[in-house]
Parts: C-alpha cells; structure tokens; sequence
C-alpha cells in the first residue's frame, strides 16, 4: 500500500517514523489530518493511537455528504473501529488534533463512545497547547466525570467493545451458501456473516455486518453499539472504515457489491438505513440483505 | 390537555406542584419517566428543566423500534427542543433520573449537545445521591472539561440554539402557495416553512423543517445542530418532540401527512433519512418534500 495512506504502523514501522512512546503520537499527525475525509465540514480531524503492544494506528474523520450528520465518523470512532477489526484488544494512549500543533479533548459523543472501552476506560489522551506551556496525557475519566457506561446496564465482567467474541448467529435462508462464517472466505454474504459474529451490540442484542466488495477485495466491518444509543456506530460505516483504511485511497463510487446481514424484524434494523448510505456514496452499488438468527441459548 | 400527558408548566403551575426553586425539580421526576416512549430499552429517562423566567419543562427519551440508534431522542434533547419550540431562551437547572431517587449527569452526547446553549453553557445540573449524602448542582462545564464548543467554529458572539432567528427561506416552487412564514397559518407546509425558517444549521447552513399533521392538529419542529456534527437533532424528531408535548398522548401511527421544507441537492439534505422514519412510525403517513431558498445575502 502506497505510504501515504498507511493507517496501521507495526511496533517497528512505528520506531522508523520515530515513535517510541506516547509524547511522540504527535509526529503523525500531520500525515493523519491530510487523510481525513471532510467535504462537508472541511474541518479534518486527525487521531494517532498507540496499542498496549506498542502498535500505532490512525484514525480520520470521514462525512457522507448529502446525508443527514449522524452518518459521520469522527476520528476516534474510526480508530477504534480500525482497532476492532484488526483484533487489536488495548488502546492505551491518543492524540487528537485539527491543527497539527494543538492537541485537545475528544468532542462528547466520542467521550462517551469510548466508554465501551473499560469500567472505566483506561484510555489516556493527549492535551497539548503550547502557547499556555500545557503538554500531558490526562485520563478519559477526568474528561467524563459522572459518566454513563456499559456497567450501568450490563453486568459486571461482561465482554466490551474490545473484547474477542462470537455471536454464533446463521444464515435463515438455507438456499444461500456460506462456505464460512469465519473470515476465512472472501465471498461478500461469508464476510458480512462473519463481520456480524464480532458486532458489538449488547444493548439491543441486534448485531449486524456488512462486506463490500470494490475491485478484487472485499472490505467489512460491524455493527458498534453504545450504551447511550446515539452515538452507536452502524455497520456500513464500519465497514467504510476497513475500506478507507486498507484500500490505499480508492473512493467510495468505485464500491460494486454490499451485503448486510442482521436478524429480521428486530428493534434496531440496518437496512433501510444503509441503504440510503449506499445510494448516496455509490449509486451503481448492488445491495444485498441477509438475515440470519442466533443460536446461541438465551442467557 | 390531560394532566398526565402535561410537558410544559407556568411558574403558577409549577409552584402548585411543590416546584419554588431548582431544589425542587425532583418532584416531577416520576411523572417525568411515567411519559417516557421507550419500546427498544426499556429504560425511561426523566428530564425536568427550570427556565430563567421559572417555567418548568420536562423531557423524556423517545425511541423509535426498527431503526438505528441514532435516531432516539434524549430527555435532554426532547427538554431543549421544546423549549425552543416555546421560544424560551434561558435554561437556568435540569434534574436527570431514570430511577427517580438517584439524579445523575447526561451521557456525553447530550453533554455535547448542550454546548450550543452558551459559550460556555450556563446550565446547572443536579447530582444527586442520597446513600453517598450528595445533593448539588454542578455546571455543565465542569462535566465537560476541555469542552469542543460553537465558540471553536463559530464567530465570536453568533447566535446560538436558543435565540430568535428567520433564516428568510423561500419556497422554490411558486406553484406551492404559502399563506404565511410565520407560524399564523396551519397548513402543513405553511408551518414546515415557518420551521424551516427558525432552524439552527449554523455548521452547515442547511436548514429544515417538518410539519405532522394528526386530527385536526399540525404539530412541527425544525432541525437542530451540533458543532460536533452527529448529535444534531433531525426535523422529524423535533416535529416529534412538538408532537409528544402536545398531543395528549396520541400515537405516532396516527400521524396522516408530513411536509419536509429544505433546500435542494444540500450537503446535509434529511429527505432520505425522513423518508425511512416515517414509513417505520406512521406507515399510512403521506410525505411530501418541498424545496427552499435562502434569501439572505451570504455573510
Ligand atoms: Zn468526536
Ligand atoms: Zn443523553
């Protein structure tokens, strides 16, 4: 993949572009903010993350224009998506900027979205403003005091956003093959299914996922639920955060295939949704719903 | 109206039950969350607001099943959008509770939302505790330190959520006849118009509104944003808001027409996305889309 829009740097890539900590996440921002992709607001937001096993990930603001502004992606929900889908299970530190110089709080729809991250979070951000002589990592707790999270409607220990899972959900309708419903297959209906098996929904318990297919490759990505509902993360979202950061800068129109697969007839349905989404990012998209059940034993 | 279905208390009716000051606002919090609507999580949240005239307003969380997440209503946000609906221009307090004993801080989204009442906001929020002895209202700066405010995209001293505004939009189409922009007139559209014309869309200047039209009854509300893009509130859930305050407890299903007033081929255009949720919630509901203009001179 062409450097420019590199999203995931290995511990030793990391070291190459001289971070060897979290006081040195600043020296990608200027690489993360001209990945953004802002034709709305024009406002790019950069995030730079470092993993509990000193990998570096960057995380973009992306906006869907034409649609209505809860289809944006902020930064720090594109990282820790970009997280999810790599199996990444710790965030331990972030910077976020829209200036490359000052480094502030996440907005507080991410605040609390990060709040799926830990009871509580341990998650440290970055404020830095030079001018007032001010550089240190503060907690996601002291940017949420009193905060709402998981441990106020799931019981305690239960897996978080993070967290390796399985939702052992099937396809319905037995005339659709799947060959697998690990990612293992690249078939567009096998990665939705597989993508909707990691979805993080234990609120509604309506997990989805999505796979698109561009060119050769086939790009998906999950459902993400918050425990405050709104700021939920939907699963063509999720899966336009696998596409921008692994397709080495292809655009939206160029996407041929989609498949969502969720449960039918449930409380939080993706499809009338995504599909609007579909239709304004790439009109010649053919779209596919699958439903499939749980069959897991109620708990 | 039926008392149980009541949203909006002058200072006379608020002293008659119990409420003299903001100490007070815990006393309507169980007839609060007896008028919440929340078919998907169960999970009634009761808002009750002081204004700075000494009205009391409630809120409550509405749900809508079969769609994504983000189109829930908050407390907080249902409180602030009827009191822009009523022209109220100050929020001194607010009281939270979805148990009615413990009163806590709004979740991040809504802490984001109430940024655009005041550069900083100044409304207090009650936290109350009775096992730990906690009983005080702190600022909503203090729950949202290194807040991302209007005042960061903003002109110094713009207008924000709650003022007065005309955004002096026309109908495109002269065939449409508008009796009035202003809201004198009951027609559907005539009222979309006049909502459309009180909208806050300062981030993106696209402004709308929408018109449900139930018996008799035209009920509306308009488009509310957010600096940080994906808590805005969309013009169906703000006619929705009208619509709960003030129908005395009629159902969504009930709703006959809708009229969606925005301009055409906009960054930020809700026909979609109005479309999706009204079909789900008033599946017999008629639905047009008429298109605006903007007479202002840009600034
Ligand atoms: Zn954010
Ligand atoms: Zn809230």
């Amino acid at each position: 993949m062409a450097q420019e829009n590199k999203f995931v740097y290995t511990p030793s890539e990391a070291a190459e572009v001289g971070i060897h900590g979290p006081k040195d996440l600043p020296k990608l921002m200027d690489k993360a903010m001209s990945l953004a992709l802002v034709p709305v607001s024009k406002f790019g937001v950069g995030v730079v993350g470092l993993t509990s096993k000193g990998e570096v990930y960057i995380g973009v603001n992306v906006e869907l224009p034409g649609l209505p502004l809860h289809n944006s992606i902020h930064g720090e929900q594109f990282l820790v998506t970009n997280l999810a889908l790599n199996s990444v299970e710790e965030l331990t530190h972030i910077a976020v900027s829209a200036t490359g110089s000052i480094f502030g709080a996440p907005c507080g729809h991410c605040r609390q979205f990060y709040q799926e991250l830990g009871t509580p979070p341990a998650v440290k951000i970055l404020i830095k403003k030079p001018e007032d002589g001010i550089d240190e990592f503060v907690s996601l707790e002291s940017l949420m005091p009193e905060r709402f999270g998981p441990d106020s409607l799931l019981p305690a220990g239960s897996p978080l956003l993070l967290a390796q899972r399985d939702n052992r959900l099937v396809l319905l309708d037995n005339s659709e093959e799947i060959c697998s419903d690990r990612e293992d297959c690249s078939h567009p209906k096998c990665k939705a299914l597989a993508a909707a098996n990691r979805s993080y929904a234990p609120y509604s318990k309506c997990p989805s996922g999505v796979a698109l297919k561009c060119g050769d490759e086939v790009y998906r990505g999950w459902y993400i639920e918050s425990v405050a509902y709104n700021p939920s993360l939907g699963p063509v979202q999720a899966a336009l955060v696998d596409f921008v950061a692994r397709s080495g800068g292809k655009k939206f129109e160029e996407i041929t295939e989609a498949v969502l697969v969720e449960k039918k007839d449930v409380d939080v349905s993706q499809e009338a949704m995504a599909k609007i989404v579909l239709q304004k990012i790439a009109p010649g998209c053919v779209f596919k719903v699958l439903h499939c059940y749980d069959t897991k034993k109620p708990e």
